[in-house]
């Protein structure tokens, strides 16, 4: 069986290192992925002091993961590295601005990836934290990072320490579209969430979380407009401030 | 030896299709990739049929792969589908802003780079079209892409008929931060790009377009000011009009 057809996020992890040079060969491996111009508009900062994880763990919403793995890696989008060296060849750099920061931000999510299957394939676990984007300015303080560097993904690593089971995911015909986009009808909604609202772990989501549906659980407690609007205005002002925008 | 250690965008196809059993297959497998909250912020559009493939050859900059490549592949940032589920649950969707984008679009490059790598681990070939993001309103037109739906990225994807050579990547030392960012200094630039600038290629590359640094090719050729300035500005009209700002 495929390492991928069984994997899940790994939060509890063993008391045991992960070594230096196998971190080296994976995030060495991972630049092979396709990084526009060759440019790898990506860098990213190793946490294995626990004093600075201890600095990063409320950022991610106090994440036991944060302080208990032997690893934490920032991922960020990085245009300093190649703003930096057009200065030192008598080039003019171009690259304070929007698009340029989407550019670096595909380039660290498709290494970022691959980094992530390669270190799955090798046994390790790992936890992907989306608090990354909801508190950049907390991580840039932290962490230091200077203008045109925007922190993108966080990922907790370590040797599992736990076997949870695998996620359900939607069938694939909830997301593919052929030729043109087929706008979702209630009915392919019906089918695309049959399967996983009738689950018994999401039933009893619902119920402790006092809601009707499973939707409602996401819209007013998980992910809500409010915060939503709050973490946008947050973003678009670190951006501002990063010299992206 | 692992396929990412030879790995490199491949933009000549045999003339032989990919089976839509194994293309349903890799897409289904690459769902097990994290994705936010398990909503799967992301949908893909498949395009088989030749006259579809015609229209958004343009939008591509007509690189020709993208006419040539058995199935072309448009990875899109979606937050329709989990909008119009809470729509039909009684619940109050709040996903019509720039956050709600960045999460989907992490989803979506998430989700796309391990079905690269499943495709590429099968023998595919594939190539990644960076183009994507600079006219998103051609594609959203082509395709026909309601609101809350943004292209992202779009992969070209067939049975290699060409083995190029593998791309050198920087020194992984280039790339890399411990514990807080350590900021780039002439003497680390030099030793970043010393073997880059030296390749035969680069030199070649700096000749014909008549540029004393490998640097100012990208600055004042390939991805210059001007057009970064313009494609941000189209992006950000592209993504109030998809109701994400």
């Amino acid at each position: 069986m495929k390492t991928i057809n069984t994997r899940r996020s790994i939060r509890v992890y063993q008391n045991r290192d992960v070594d230096n040079d196998l971190l080296n060969r994976l995030l060495s491996e991972a630049t092979h992925t396709q990084t526009m111009g060759n440019l790898q508009l990506y860098s990213v900062v190793i946490t294995r002091n626990n004093e600075n994880k201890k600095k990063l763990s409320p950022v991610h919403f106090h994440q036991p993961m944060v302080e208990s793995a032997p690893v934490v890696l920032t991922f960020c989008a990085d245009f300093r590295r190649t703003t930096k060296w057009a200065e030192c060849r008598k080039a003019q750099p171009g690259y304070n601005n929007f698009l340029s920061f989407l550019n670096a931000m595909t380039d660290t999510l498709l290494f970022c990836q691959t980094f992530c299957q390669l270190a799955e394939e090798e046994g390790l676990g790992l936890c992907y934290l989306g608090t990354t984007l909801y508190s950049p300015e907390k991580i840039i303080d932290i962490l230091k990072l200077p203008k045109l560097v925007m922190p993108i993904a966080t990922i907790t690593l370590g040797w599992p320490d736990e076997s949870p089971a695998v996620s359900d995911r939607l069938p694939l015909s909830a997301i593919v579209h052929h030729e043109t986009f087929e706008d979702y009808t209630p009915k392919r909604i019906d089918e695309s969430y049959k399967h996983k609202e009738n689950l018994p772990e999401n039933i009893h989501f619902c119920e402790v979380n006092h809601k009707e549906t499973l939707a409602q659980v996401f819209t007013d407690l998980r992910y809500t407009q409010k915060d939503n609007e709050a973490m946008s205005e947050n973003f678009l002002n670190t951006l501002k401030q990063q010299g992206f925008l």
